[in-house]
Order: C-alpha cells, then sequence, then structure tokens
C-alpha cells in the first residue's frame, strides 16, 4: 500500500543508490574506501558485530583488526579501548555496542588524520542514556521541525484511518535505511523518542505499538533503543477506562497491561517520555495528584521491565509571576518522591530554549531525584533552518555554568539513571536537517552527550573534518571560525544582553512590541519590560522576582549584584535605565545598538566566509548554504531594525553613528511575514534558478 | 462645476489657508515679517510692479525701499541692480520685471544675511529664455512626474468630454494660487510650456486655448510666458486637413491662421515646443521632409508675434549603431537651414538624462543655429521622488565640460535666441516636488538658468538657507553636504564608471541583465555589452563607433585614450576586460563593487546625517524624507546586489572583501518590484502610522 511511509521508500531510494553522493545525505559518516580491511572477531558474533566488521570492513585501510569482547571491572558496558601496535589494531569493550562505538571512532580518527602508527586510548560515556527526542506526529509533521517531514510517521489521514493496511505497510517497509542508526551509533547516541512530546493517545494503540516494534527491530543492532511519548490519558482514551487518576486501580491495572504489551513487541523498550499538566496536556494535577504520583504510575509500571519514565519539567501554567522560576518552584518539594526509574527531564534553561539563557536552577535543586538536561538540537528560536547557529557553544556555556554551580556532575553519578535528551533537527529532506550545517548540531549533541567536557572548537573541527574531508587547512578554518561565531551572531542579532522571548508567534520573527490580549507571560513586552526609562527583567533579590535565590550564591550573587552580573545576562536579571553603563562602557542604548549591529556584520561575515568555500564544496550544498546565508543577513536587518525602532520610539534617543539605519519603518517589521520557506531544502533545479 | 481643476481648487484651499504652514508649501519663499516696509515706485504702476511693492512691504525689514526704471546702455531688458547707503535700498532696472527680480533678490539676501549696511550690485542674466517644460497632459497625468497630479490641467474624462463646460470652469478657477508664480519669479524663470512633448492635438483646439489663456493672464505679472508643445500633425487632426506637409499652401495657411488665433487671445505667447521623428510622433519625416522644413514651417507662422520654435533634437529612431551619436548626425548638416527664431533643444547628454553622461556632442556641431540645453529635474532616471540626489552637481558638470569643449557661451550669445530649458519636478502634492529635498533641484536649476557659471555648493547653500532657515550653521552644513554628495551617490549604487541605461521598465529599478526581444538600443545589455570577458560600450575611434570624434579634439581625444580617459566615463567610451586596471588601481571589477558599495554606504550616510537633523525640521517634513531615504538606501542595496550578481554570472570572479555581501538573490532582483509607491507624499496621518 502507497498511503504510508511512502516518504521512507522514497528516501530509502535517494539514500541507496546514491548512499556517498555529496549531497549531505552521508552526514558525516565515512565513505567506503573500495579496499577490504581484515577483520577478525575474537567474540560470539551478534547483529552489531555484524555491523561492526562491515562497517570497518569497507572503510578501514590501516591494516589488520581484531575485535574482542573484554569483561573490565568498573568500565562501563559501552565503553571501549583501542590499541594500536606494529600495525595491528585491537578494540575491546565489554559489550558489542562498545565493539561498534570503537569501530566508529578508528574510522573518525582514520579521516581526522589522528591514527599514529602506536596508540592507546580508552573512552567511556559519561551519560548513560543519550536520547534523541522526536516531536514527530503520527501524521507525518514534525512540530518544530525544519527539514520537511517526520522521517519515522507518515501515516495518510491520520488519525482517522488507521489501522491494519498501516501496520502492514510498516511490516513491508521498514527503516531499511541504515544511515540515520549509524550516525547515531558513530556518536553513542543509544535511544529515540520516536514522537512528539505533545502526544497523541494513539501511541498506545496496539497499531502503533506493532509499528514502533519495526523500527525498535531496525535501531536495535546499532544499541539505539526506542521510547515513546505517551499521553497521560491515554487510560481514558485508548483504554476506554473513565478516569487516568493514579490512585485508580484500573488505571494502575492498564498500565501495567500496556506495559505487557509493549515489552511482549519490544523486549528491550527503553520507557516513556511525558509532558504532563503543561500547555494544554492532560497529567496528574487534572486529578489533583502530583508530577510524583503520576510518574510513579507509569515508572511502576514498567519498571519490572527495566523502562524509564522521563517526566518533563516544562511547566508552562505559572502560579508565580516569573515563569522562570517556576519549574523549581514546582519540583522541589517533590524531591525524593519519584522512584528510582524516574528521571526529571529540565531545559537547560528556565524559560525556553532562547538563544540565550542562563541555565535552570532545578539543576540546583534535586538532590535524591535524577534529572536530564533537554537541550534543543532543532533550531526553534535560532532562526529555524535558514540560520546558522552552531550549538555547542551554546551548550558548552550550559555545561560551564550548571557544572560547579549545580553540581551536575555529582548529581549524575548518584543517579540510578544518568540520562540527557535533545530535540533532533531531522526530517525527510535529503540532508537530514533543512540547513546542511545544521548536521553540526545533532553531531555536537552526540559529541556531548557522550563527553559534556568536550569544548565546542574540538567537536566543530571534528564535525567538518568529517563532512567536508576535501578543504585544504585554511578553508578548514574558515569553516570552523563560522560555526564557531554563528550562536553568538545570532543572540546579537535576536536578543542581546540578556533579552529573551521578543519572538512573534512565529518564534522565528521580530515581536519585540507585541502587546496582545493574551497572557502577559505570553508576550516580548513582559518579558523585555521595555518603557520610557529603561528595560529589562529584574528577577533581583531586592527589587525582583529574586529568581537569583534560586541558584547557588556563587552564582546567584554574581548576577544579583548589577556591577557583577556580566552584560550577557543583565536584561535578564536586571531592569535598568536606558542610560545604564554596562560593563563595556557604553549605556544598555549604545549595547543594544551595538549588539544588533554587530549580529548584522557577523552575519555579513558568514557570507563572506562562505563564499571563499566556493569550488571547495559540492555545488548544490554551497548554494544551498550562500541562499540561506543571505536571508539570514536580510532577518537579521529586519530584527536589528524592527527591535531598534521599537526601543526607540519608547524614548527617542537617537541612533550611534555605528550603525545601519533602518532599511525597515516599524510598521513594516510588525505587518510583515519572514520569508520561512526554506523548511524544504531545495532541489538542485531551483538551487539553479534562484542562483 | 466640479468636474474639472478640483486639484487646482484643493491645492488653491490649502496654500491660502496655511501659506505660510511647514508643510513645504511655502518653497524658498520668504515669509512675511508682520511688519509693513515702506517701498516707494518711482515709475509707472504696473501688475508687476504692484507685486513687487507687495512683497517687499510684507517680507523686507531693512528700511526703505525705491523703485525706479531706469534705461541704462547694454543692459538687458530683466536685469537689475540694488544700491542700499544710509539705510535706504534702490532697486533699479530698465523694466518692471526686473524690478520685481530685484525685489526677490533683495529679501533672499535678507535671508541668507547677506544684506550689509552699504553694498551695491548687479545682476544680469546669461540665458534670455528661461523655461520650464511641463510633461503635463490634458487628462491630469504628468510623464515622468512623481509628485502627484498635473498642476495644470486635470479634464476629467479627457479627451471625450472636452467642451465649452471646462473652458467656462477654467475661467472661473484661474490659476489663483500665486506660489507657483512667485517661487519662478524669484529665480528669474521666465516661462512655461504647459504642456507634454508628446502632445496632444487637442492643446490647439480654440478650447484649450482659452484655457491656456487664463495661464497666460495669471502668469503674466510675473513675467512668465506662456508656451505650449504642439503635434506636428494638428492640421489633420485638429484642422481636418488631409496632410500636415510643410509644402502644403494649406498647411502653411492653416498654422498661420492658428497663430492669429493664438495670439489673439494671448499676445505674449512664448511660442512652440515641438517633438517630432521621434519615439512615434509625427513630424516632416513623415513627409520627406528635413527638421529645418518643418521647424520653419511654425516658425514662420508665430514670427511675426514674436514666438519662437523649439525643436526638439532628442531622436530616438537611430539610423547609427551607437544611438549616441544621432543628434548630431541627423542636426549637424541642417546648420543654417533653420529660421532665426527656431532653437533646437538638446539634452544635455547623448542618451537620454542617465546620472551621469558626457554632454551632447550636437553641442559642438551647430554654429549658425541656435541650441538650448534641456536638463530633466524630475528625476525619471535617479530614483525619481524616492530618491534624494541634488542635481547641481550634475548641471555644474554639465556646463563645466560644455563651456570650453562646445564653446558654448560664444554660440549661445550668438544666437537671436538664448534659452535654456528644465522639465519640471511639479505636481499637485502639498509640496509640490513629491521629495521635500527636490525642491533643491526646481531652485538649482531656475538660479543656473540665469547664471550658468553659479556652483552647485553656492546653490545648495542658498536653498538650504532660504528653506531651512531655522538650522543652525552644523545642521545647515550637515544638510548641504547630504544635497553635494547625493547625486553621486545615485551615480554610485545605479550606474558608476560610465554605465548607462541599466534600468528595468519603470526607468527606476535595475534591469542590466534585461535582454528582451526588443529594439537592441532599449536593452541594458546592449549598453553593457557584459560578457565573461569584459564590459562596456566601445565608442573609439580605433575599434568602437567612432563617437568620440563628434567632440572637440580637447575632450574627444582624452574620451579616446583608455590612459586619459577618466574612471568615471571608462565604460562609457571603452570596452576593457573585467581585469583592466582603472585609474583608481583596482580592476574594472573591483572598481564596480567598489562604487555599489559605496553608493549604499553614502545612502546610509545620508539617513544618519538627516536624523541628526531631527527636531530642527518640522516633523511631517522629516518623517516624509526619513522614509524616503530609508527607501532609498533599500534601493541602492538592491541596485548594488542585482548589477553585481548579474556581472558575477558571467565571469564567475569573487566579491571583494569589502563588500557586503548580497541580501537578495538574482532572481529576486530579476522577478520583484521595487517600492515606488511614494509618488504622493504621505498625508500626516500616514507619516504616523509608518514611524
Amino acid at each position: 500500500m502507497k498511503k504510508t511511509f511512502l516518504v521512507l521508500l522514497t528516501l530509502m531510494c535517494v539514500c541507496c543508490c546514491a548512499s556517498f553522493a555529496d549531497d549531505g545525505s552521508n552526514l558525516w559518516l565515512h565513505k567506503a574506501t573500495g579496499d577490504k580491511a581484515a577483520v577478525t572477531l575474537h567474540a560470539k558474533s551478534t547483529p552489531t558485530t555484524d555491523i561492526a566488521i562491515k562497517e570497518l570492513t569497507d572503510g578501514w585501510n590501516g591494516g589488520a583488526v581484531n575485535l574482542a569482547i573484554t569483561k573490565q571491572k568498573g568500565m562501563k558496558r559501552d565503553a571501549f579501548s583501542i590499541s594500536r601496535k606494529r600495525g595491528f589494531v585491537t578494540i575491546t569493550s565489554p559489550s558489542d555496542i562498545g565493539l561498534l562505538y570503537g569501530a566508529y571512532r578508528l574510522l573518525q580518527m582514520q579521516t581526522l588524520g589522528t591514527v599514529s602508527e602506536d596508540f592507546e586510548l580508552t573512552d567511556s560515556p559519561f551519560h548513560d542514556i543519550r536520547l534523541l527526542n522526536h516531536w514527530d506526529n503520527l501524521d507525518g509533521n514534525s512540530e518544530r521541525g525544519y527539514a520537511g517531514k517526520s522521517i519515522f510517521w507518515h501515516v495518510q489521514g491520520f488519525p482517522e484511518t488507521l489501522g491494519q493496511n498501516d501496520v502492514a505497510d510498516m511490516r513491508n517497509n521498514p527503516l531499511r535505511n541504515t544511515t540515520y542508526a549509524r550516525a547515531n551509533a558513530s556518536l553513542g547516541i543509544n535511544g529515540a523518542v520516536l514522537n512528539n512530546v505533545n502526544a497523541s493517545p494513539k501511541m498506545l494503540t496496539t497499531e502503533v505499538l506493532q509499528m514502533t516494534q519495526q523500527y525498535a527491530d531496525v535501531l536495535r543492532p546499532y544499541g539505539i533503543k526506542v521510547y515513546l511519548a505517551v499521553n497521560f490519558s491515554s487510560p481514558v482514551i485508548v483504554g476506554g477506562l473513565k478516569t487516568a487518576d493514579p490512585y485508580d486501580k484500573e488505571v494502575q491495572r492498564w498500565w501495567k497491561q500496556k506495559a505487557k504489551e509493549i515489552y511482549n513487541l519490544i523486549p528491550d523498550f527503553g520507557g516513556f517520555l511525558v509532558k504532563a499538566n503543561s500547555e494544554g496536556q492532560p497529567g496528574p494535577g487534572d486529578y489533583g495528584r502530583t508530577h510524583a504520583e503520576g510518574a510513579n504510575l507509569l515508572a511502576s509500571a514498567i519498571r519490572p521491565y527495566g523502562g524509564i519514565v522521563m517526566w518533563r519539567a516544562f511547566i508552562n501554567n505559572p502560579t508565580d509571576p516569573d515563569r522562570a522560576k517556576q519549574a523549581r518552584i514546582e519540583f522541589e518539594h517533590l524531591d525524593g518522591q519519584f522512584l528510582d526509574n524516574v528521571i526529571i527531564q529540565v531545559k537547560n534553561g528556565p524559560i525556553d530554549f532562547q538563544p540565550r539563557e542562563p541555565f535552570n536552577a532545578l539543576f540546583d535543586a534535586l538532590k535524591l531525584t535524577a534529572e536530564m538536561p533537554e537541550f534543543q538540537i532543532t533550531q526553534e528560536y535560532l532562526g529555524q533552518s535558514n540560520h546558522l547557529a552552531y550549538l555547542g557553544t551554546m551548550w558548552e556555556e550550559f555545561f560551564h555554568e550548571v557544572m560547579p554551580y549545580a553540581n551536575y556532575k555529582a548529581n549524575q553519578l548518584r543517579a540510578r539513571y544518568n540520562a540527557i535528551a535533545g530535540v533532533a533537527n531531522t526530517g525527510t529532506d535529503a540532508d537530514w536537517t533543512g540547513h546542511p550545517l545544521a548536521q553540526s548540531n545533532w553531531y555536537a549533541f552526540g559529541r556531548m552527550a557522550w563527553n559534556p567536557d568536550l569544548d565546542a572548537e574540538t567537536i566543530a573541527n571534528e564535525w567538518v573534518s568529517l563532512t567536508f574531508p576535501k578543504l585544504d587547512a585554511k578553508q578548514h578554518q574558515t569553516l570552523v571560525a563560522m560555526l564557531m561565531r554563528s550562536r553568538e551572531a545570532v543572540v546579537d542579532y535576536e536578543m542581546p544582553i540578556g533579552l529573551h522571548h521578543q519572538f512573534g508567534d512565529s518564534h522565528y520573527a521580530p515581536g519585540a512590541w507585541d502587546n496582545r490580549p493574551i497572557r502577559r507571560d505570553w508576550l516580548p513586552v513582559f518579558y523585555n519590560q521595555a518603557d520610557a526609562e529603561g528595560i529589562g527583567f529584574d528577577r533581583t533579590k531586592a527589587t525582583g522576582t529574586d529568581a537569583t535565590s534560586q541558584y547557588h550564591p556563587d552564582f546567584g550573587n554574581v548576577m544579583e549584584n548589577l556591577s557583577t552580573c556580566p552584560d550577557k545576562y543583565l536584561l535578564w536579571f536586571h531592569h535598568v535605565p536606558w542610560t545604564h553603563r554596562c560593563q563595556s562602557g557604553r549605556t544598555v542604548w549604545e549595547e543594544l545598538c551595538y549588539h544588533y549591529q554587530n549580529g548584522v556584520n557577523e552575519a555579513r561575515q558568514l557570507q563572506r566566509q562562505w563564499n571563499s568555500l566556493e569550488g571547495a564544496i559540492d555545488p548544490d550544498i554551497f548554494r544551498d548554504v550562500q541562499i540561506r546565508l543571505m536571508t539570514q543577513t536580510r532577518d537579521a536587518e529586519w530584527w536589528k531594525d524592527g527591535c531598534l525602532l521599537y526601543f526607540q520610539s519608547l524614548h527617542g534617543m537617537p541612533f550611534p553613528d555605528f550603525l545601519d539605519p533602518p532599511v525597515h519603518t516599524l510598521e513594516e517589521c510588525k505587518h510583515s511575514r519572514l520569508n520561512v520557506g526554506l523548511y524544504r531544502s531545495p532541489t538542485h533545479e531551483e538551487l539553479n534558478k534562484v542562483r
């Protein structure tokens, strides 16, 4: 039947026929050498070792390789060692998946040119559970996805027509394209939540569970477990019960029965991700129960099978005037009440994936409950797939802050389950991520999930070398430099010096002026608090919402004190007059102008740098990125003009001379729609047309 | 009857009620002081002396003034002297209009602050006939007018309904608003062609002549004669004859009869302007007759009354492959065949009012025939009323070239009639010119028509002082600096280093790539001759069209020689490789990039400078200009991106680093329409909305 998974089929064809063509579909994966390496397995053969052998046979050209399972005390199951002596390479691990990770690492080192004659290395992941969250819906759409359609679901006419035909299709057309699995395994990503946190109750129907089984079977040899996001009301909607109250025996029985059904199909099913009582989703609060009571309901159902529940701490119904404080307020008092297979999944920042936020104070609060950071790889708030924004620098900044102040490592190591998640930026576009360079964010997430101590530049260097191995040293450095400055450029032209949530509806275009009669804490004006006298959201203890006290004093006091608060967080923590002197020496008004202009300048510089790579990059990818970078500069001008004209309309101060004068009126910025039409990568023909 | 001249009525009301409000409608004219000066006339009172007395009485505050008619040998009729001794001012002239000119000069000096205790000056115009050409149609439209509708004609439903009702309306509502007449008289402009050179034959109907009479009566006291542009086929279309052949007796009789009718209505009627055998207009060529035979037909009809014929040398049906040579080719051999009341009206450049052209070689050719330059005050090719382009600098450049090389002055003085014309930029917009700062071009034309030796900066200083007398010294200098650089900015972002006619259809947006299957010499690609190897139109004797030989050798040889041809005319006279070194030291490609970027930078600088005047300029005018300057920068980016991307598509060389990378694709530039919606000045309410 053609009506489902057609997209997957198409994808398969493209990828099978031309899996090593330079259309970006091969991601950072090595290319086959044409030779066949001699690989010997000193262990029982498994589907996973088969893959390791095949990858090495096709890709390695540095002599014979031995693979061996070795149990070593204290060594994590998926850790590995690689050694090379007298031309012989040996990879060892306690597990077959560790051998596969070692194989990918060796192949990466080959491309990176870091294989020396004799060497020995051991690597072990910091996080045990390293997850992609796919916000994909059964109907094929991907929420906050900017790279085409869902790579997993494409049930035509869903939900009305879901039935056995779809399941049959699924069985006939499993996810044969292994690039997704290889890419994840090459980074050590070992789990995927296959659907949106705004979860359809249909996910727990037998039909969809049978589809899920297909993915589990395909992904299992690559060490990737499947997880599902579930709707808390599933017992009512799918099960036909009258309630989903955690204290109802029928409800408890329903979840236990459902767990049994799932694990019967997928013995290594990873578990559930739940968004409850947030943005309209049902949850235990509907029955007067706590998050802990809700989470434990599901956790106890799957605990016998080794499953986990990831319970999101993203709460969008604040009781406190400052939404930034809500996660900690809502979860701190529940510490210790969760079962040990529950993990609280916490967004890196306290608001919502903004281009820059300080870390979420909840990381500083829970001592008895496992926590996992949730990063957003998809660029919901950073220009989506139109803008270049390498997020390695953002996540490095997060770890840099969260490690010492929130005692991140100790807390993670204390927990039974130690995990991290990233909201994926994958879609059906040929290059997987819409913006070809956004592949770097998938890569960087995987690398940092494995080792949060890695710095962003090291990762950028790796990714550039693996993805564009033919660049010369200067070209390589140009591209790395582009990546390294790109996120700060977005911060500069969208929301510098601590501004946040200045978006219009789409989370793409500027909306600093937005003051519609809706919930105040959804509005940019609520977050900028700009008026004739000043700007910024006062979160100080002294005069504001006292968000600073949620942090460890070593961090909170620095933020509380205007003289020590760094400019980059100024307007996050302080409301100041327009004439306030920043640490830069400029007034706040000048500083805003300086950053908005710098963002535009940086966007132009990205264009220049990319243009200098013409001829060294595949022409289609070159043109695709060239056009996206053009759009980025144009959008940067729009952000600059819109935000600065709005602020100027409040205080009337002149623009400093260094500013490019506006090329839009405020009214235009308010009413015009930006070009967000590049979510699907342009075809070769389209690229030639717009060239 | 309301159907005609409603616009004039409206205009009148606005101007009468608020003639001194700061809406730009008062142009550069002085404001009433509130005092009443003592003015004594030592001559016969005339309507003209009445005006002089009223202007001085209302506006002068420097003591008593005597006006006296004095015949002085060798003094031109409209020359004047002003002297001040012991507080008494005396203005003398051989004519009443000279007295009025002197009065306006004295009032200007008062605002300029150049009236000293004792002084004496005499001033005499260089050109005797100083004309505005209004390209206005009877239906109320103004060809190449960007300031609203025609200020003269607004015959609803024309031509079908033209009849006695319209004439009656006209009689009841003559042009009472005297600002137009005062502004012209204040500069010495002494004639106006009231209609488009693409002339309706209806202009010579009795009905329209009676309307024209009304304008003549209103304008006469200000020394302004009316002229009409006429259609060469009028004897056929209006007169019902079978031919318009100059050799036909009936035709000759018809013109003589028509002349008699006209002069019966308007005894001082100035004469005819004719566009013949050009762009589809009829002419003597239709009957195998020469321009001279055609012009003399009309000239002999009005010669008895003192009328003149201005015969345009703009020929758009080239026989030579190089249209730039056509005017000289077509008229040179006719030298001496024209009656002495015929003047050949020659556009300043050989193509068509481009942002920069060398002077028309026809000025170098005619020795026995009177010639008059035709300037275009309306900015058909310089951003229309959206862009700031002060044209004083362009006309100074013309006179600088044409004076020595074409022996301009001697030729003018030898002719019986010595004249100059400018295509007006006036319309029904409150500020007359659409762009408020475009008033400076009307002013500059008038001043240079009077005295072509005046430099553009002196005139700019005058205009700024008269129009914005409240600016302080620094603000004044800022605005003068804006004017002085503005035309070169347009040249830079539209057509630098000798490029010309790179427009799309509207003569507004870029069209460098335009290669449609139409007449080659209408196409930008014909004029840029750009290909993979080089760019430019070869007009050298050595290898090109030999246009250089049309010039005096002192000019032509400099242009012919690549090593001496100035960069600003490089691509006008030469086709060169992209890698050719300009006199600047840059390659042609770099030089183009440099100028296009400089144009954008200059546009931005205009915005900055104007913004610095906020508070010193009437708010409505300030906002109006602010928005137009924003549009100018945006359009400059469009020109830069479109032209450079097109040229790059031919040769593939990279952009230099100093260039702001494009924010449009070439395809967008080809297909998008620019905002040319500001031809009507925005209202106060609209300005507030877009602010």
